[in-house]
Order: C-alpha cells, then sequence, then structure tokens
C-alpha cells in the first residue's frame, strides 16, 4: 500500500478493522495480475495475506477446453479465470468439493474429452447472465454479465477473492521470435496464439495482442486504481504475466495507480518462452513492454538466484529493491510453496 | 400418512415439529415416483406441502444429453435427475439463479450442443465421488457416490427434498407394442429403449426393463418404506411412471410399504404412448404391471373425466377411492397448475 493508505490504516482505520475481524486484519487490498499455474501459486499465497484479493487474468488461451470453448461458443477463454477461483475457494468440504468439481476433467472418447467442468460452469452463467437470447452466442454474454457470472462461481466456491478478466473480449497473443523455423535461426518472424507462443522452439523477443486496443475490463481498472499492491507473476512471462501490460487501458491504470508494484520472479526459465533466461532478462523484457511502469520490490528464490549483484542492478533499474527468501518448495521442483510464498509477502507489504 | 404416523405426529410429535418450524410443520412424509415434466409437475406441488419429501426418478433415458453421456461416460442418464433437481430448488436468488444453470443448455454447431449444463454436473460429481481413479468410466462411481453425488447438486439447489434414481445402474425400457410397424397393424413386437417406446406409432401394451432384476437404490428402498404416502404419476405412464414397478426390489418396497398410495392421473392422452386411453385405461394397465399393488386415492381432474362413474369403479377395484379435482392450468394446456395440485394433495393427505 502507499505509505498515506497505510497511515490511514494505522490510526484511523486499524481499530474498526480489527474489530470486526479480530482473528485476522483485512489485509491489504492486493491485485495480481497473470494466469495458469503461476497467477495460482500467487494466489494460493496472497489469500493467506490478505482478505482483500482481487486477480485480473489473461484471457488469450486458444488450446485446449478453453481454446475448444472459444471457438465453438464465441466466448472468453475460461480456464486461466476457473483456475484462478480454484486457487480462491474455501478452505471447508464445501468450498474444496466444489473446487474438485470445478477442477473436474471429463476422460472419454467422445465430445466431451478434456472439458474441465468449471470452465462449463462458467460458460454457462455467462449465457445466462448475457441472456439477449438471440442465441448467437457471439460474445460472453450482455453488458456486466462476464463479471457477474465469475461472482457467481466465486460465491459457489466460498471464493477468498474476486476474479476478473484483464480484458472484456478473447484476445490473441502474437510473438515476435527469433528462428522459430529451426532451418533458419536469425530469422525474426512473428507466431500467433497462446499455444504457439509458448511452444516456439525459437527466442520470444516480444509479444503484442490483438486485438491490440481491446476493451479493458471496467472492474479490473477500478481494483487496479484502488489497491494498496499490485503484484506481477509468478507464471508463463510472455503468455501469462506481460499480456496485461499490452491492454492499454490496463497498462495506463498499472503505471498510474498510486497501488505500490511488486515483481515475484519465477524459479526457473521455462522451455519454449524463457530458455536461458536470466532473472534480470525477465525484469528487462518486462520493461521493454511497459516502459513507464516503475516497479517497488522485485521478490526472487535465493537459491535460484546465481549473480545477486546483477538482478539488484537489474532491479534497481526499474526503480526498486530486491527480496531474496526461500518461497521453492523442498522437492526440487520449479514450484513456489505456497506458506512460504505467503510469508514473503507478508514482509513485503509489511516493510 | 398411515393414521399411526398421524396420530404420532398429532400428540407426541407435532409441538416439538411446530417448535422448530413455527410457520408450516415438516408435513407428511411423502415420496414421488415418475420423470421427466411428469416428476416436475408433482414435485412442484408437493415441495409447497411438505418439508419431507423424496423423488424415486426414472433412469432409462437413451434420447438427448442424457442418453450421449450414457453412451460416452457410461453413467446414469442424468437428465430426469436434474429436472427433479431443479423442481425442488430454493426460492431465493441463490436458489432460481443455480436452478437456471443446471437447467441452462448449450446451443452450438458444436460437440456441446444441446448438452444441460446439470447433466454435466452431476456426472462430473459421480466421476469424482466415485473416485476409483481407473478411469475407464465403467458405472457411475463407487458405491454411494451416486446419492451423494445428487445429495451435493440438491445442496448446492438449496433443494427442497431428496432425489433419488430407481436404480443404481442404466436401464432400458422394452415396450411390447402391437402395430409398430403400421404395415402389420396386428402384429405384436418389441420395441427398444425409451424413445422408441415413447414415439412408436403402434399401441403399447407393456413395458418391462433390461437388466429385469437391476440393483435397486437402498436409500431409495428406505424411503418408500419409512413414508407415509407414495404418490405414482402424473408422467408418461409406460416410460416414467410404470417402469419404477418392474425394478422387483422396489415394487416389492411399494408393495409391502406402511405408507398410504396415491396416483395422480395425467389430463390427456400422450401421443404415442397412451392415444385414446381413458383415465381407467392408465389404471387398468397400472394393475397389470403391479397386480399386488393397492391404490389408496385416485386423482383426477374434473374437467377432462368424461365417465366418472366408470373411472370410479376402475379406482374401487385398486381398493382405493377416486379425488375430483381442478387441477389442470387455466391456458388449456396439459398442464397441472402447481398450487392447485398442491391444495388437492393438502386435502388427500388430511383426510
Amino acid at each position: 500500500m502507499t505509505s498515506a493508505a497505510s497511515e490511514t490504516r494505522r490510526t484511523a482505520g486499524s481499530r474498526t478493522e480489527r474489530e470486526t475481524n479480530p482473528v485476522k486484519p483485512p489485509g491489504p487490498k492486493v491485485v495480481a495480475l497473470g494466469g495458469g499455474h503461476g497467477l495460482y501459486a500467487s494466489l494460493s499465497a496472497l489469500r493467506r495475506v490478505t482478505d482483500r484479493l482481487t486477480a485480473v487474468v489473461t484471457v488469450a488461451d486458444d488450446g485446449g477446453s478453453s481454446g475448444r470453448l472459444r471457438r465453438e461458443l464465441g466466448v472468453l477463454p475460461p480456464g486461466d479465470l476457473r483456475m484462478a477461483l480454484a486457487a480462491l475457494c474455501g478452505d471447508d468440504e464445501w468450498g474444496q468439493t466444489w473446487r474438485d468439481v470445478v477442477q473436474h476433467r471429463f476422460r472419454s472418447e467422445g465430445d466431451l474429452q478434456g472439458h474441465a467442468v468449471g470452465n462449463l460452469l462458467i460458460v454457462a452463467l455467462w449465457e445466462l447472465l448475457g441472456g439477449d437470447g438471440d442465441g448467437d452466442n457471439t460474445g460472453p454474454g450482455g453488458p456486466g454479465s462476464t463479471v457477474a457470472g465469475l461472482d457467481w462461481v466465486g460465491r459457489l466456491l466460498g471464493a477468498h477473492g474476486r476474479v476478473l478478466p484483464m480484458a472484456a473480449v478473447p484476445m490473441d497473443i502474437v510473438a515476435e521470435v527469433r528462428g522459430a523455423d529451426p532451418a533458419r535461426p536469425g530469422e525474426i518472424t512473428h507466431v500467433k496464439g497462446q499455444v504457439a507462443c509458448a511452444s516456439t522452439p525459437g527466442s520470444v523477443l516480444g509479444v503484442s495482442l490483438v486485438p491490440a486496443d481491446p476493451p479493458a475490463c471496467p472492474e479490473a481498472l477500478a481494483a487496479v486504481e484502488d489497491a494498496d499492491w499490485v503484484v506481477f507473476g509468478p507464471g508463463s512471462w510472455f503468455t501469462s504475466v506481460l499480456p496485461h501490460l499490452k491492454v492499454p487501458a490496463l497498462a495506463r491504470a498499472l503505471t498510474s495507480t498510486r497501488a505500490r508494484r511488486a515483481v515475484a520472479l519465477n524459479l526457473a526459465p521455462q522451455p519454449g518462452e524463457t530458455d536461458d533466461f536470466s532473472p534480470q532478462t525477465h525484469l528487462e523484457v518486462l520493461q521493454a513492454h511497459a516502459p513507464d511502469l516503475r516497479v517497488d520490490v522485485v521478490l526472487a528464490d535465493a537459491g535460484v538466484v546465481d549473480d545477486p549483484d546483477a538482478l539488484d542492478k537489474a532491479v534497481q533499474r526499474l526503480g526498486g529493491r530486491l527480496v531474496l527468501a526461500q518461497v521453492a518448495a523442498d522437492d526440487g521442483s520449479p514450484r513456489h510453496e505456497p506458506a512460504r510464498l505467503a510469508q514473503a509477502f507478508v514482509q513485503i507489504f509489511s516493510d
């Protein structure tokens, strides 16, 4: 949070807040940006730190169940939204059961193969609440229905936070890639679609979106503007973390918000997208996609940073400070341990 | 309810019951048998009359969304179960919204065309709670998962009652039909499958089930044995109402239960199944399918009975009395008006 907001909370606000929630204060207003497994990790941690959490989620998936729903019904790809909701579900039997239901995938040799139940549920709510009745499925429903549908699934799950799309229309990611064709390693070409971008054998240099200036989600803009902290990453850098910065209205809100900004770096480069990327390369790419963006804190795992000095310099170039902490799981996988990541966020938010 | 149960309620029980629910006593324990739109009508009425309501539902559908799920995933056809749950949903915004979601059907030119969302949700819960993990989808899940899955959807909807299948495995209806082939009007043949039976151009003489002695649903048997009233119909006579009597264990429970038995007749013959059937023909067919079954009350709409004396005699042959009431809607459709049907049940249960 900004220091002004922090002061307000510590003086006038904190007593009331503690009275309404004696066990745990509501915590700072946090917006987490990303998609897929990376956002699942940050939300699993952040929900332990604050009761005022909003996820703003990539809607550019074109593969799997989401891609099929998008093509068949003309809706936003729901998969990353579903995963974010699942990360926020309640801890009781109700929340856990419905989380398992929305995450369940049908396995068959027929039409339903691979569809995640929560994707179908989200799309059904969009169709139902859109309710223009023309049945042409040309969009995710009438105004407001996208967010209302996600809020209903959130209520079903007892979600500890709100899940919003980064844009109000389905997007396609276009990556500028060097050596997409291994036979011509120096050639720079464009690769379209999240699946193709995430799996290209070439080096991704940057991403853009089609359409280039999509309508933003008003509730997402408001959440960013009203936040105490905005958190980028972890996650697939080019296809889940950076796309938000290519939605012009959202990028403006992220740049101008009074909120402080944190970047949670990945624990390992991602094959295809960020082979051989050092932690500082991730930051350089971030800066290249949003030159005006200042960052207050960069969080990295102490065990995976080979050159802390170089990373520290890269962080300083963004205007921020580096926080090194043990946030990786012990099993050697490039996976964040939610409790450790939560502890790191507690430290960051309280400094 | 039986008079013994009624006495208990009026003396020892009623005070406590009224204290826990001052607005409305819990009402008699009622089991409603049927499927499809007929059961939807009886449940929409009975939920106004009692808080202790159980639906026992046909699971022989082989058409539409249910038929496809049954073939693709090897599960019970969920459609009639879904409709029964929808009929019992809560009256608040929560119940109404989730009712609309489970009843929503996808419309597309792709894989999801025609699937009802609630069918997918029920099947997902069966797969999830069955949880043997072998992924072969050979059945509706492990022991107990069928009922547990329906109970979870019931909790989601805030359902005013419980919904159970008439058998624990998918069934096929086989009809004995005269003149199934219009070119040979006198020939008696067998027609297999609910869709084929409901739409045959011939005259249906009777139905049987494949498998002939399916495992019953233990919770359904217990509900019938513990009931005050069992209600047959309204509904598609051969394909929704009579199949219960061809599940041997369920037929024995329906015959031996201490509960009283009511039959709610249809408002019009059904094309295909019961063309030209008089109300008394419906009762004769019922008796032919369960010769030992006694009936206490038969409810018919006064406006659609051409020959009350003939119907009265048919009712007496079953051991019961005829109740004539206005239960049809005013719009001329062969549709029961829930409030009127409820009023008729109040009268029947209190006599």
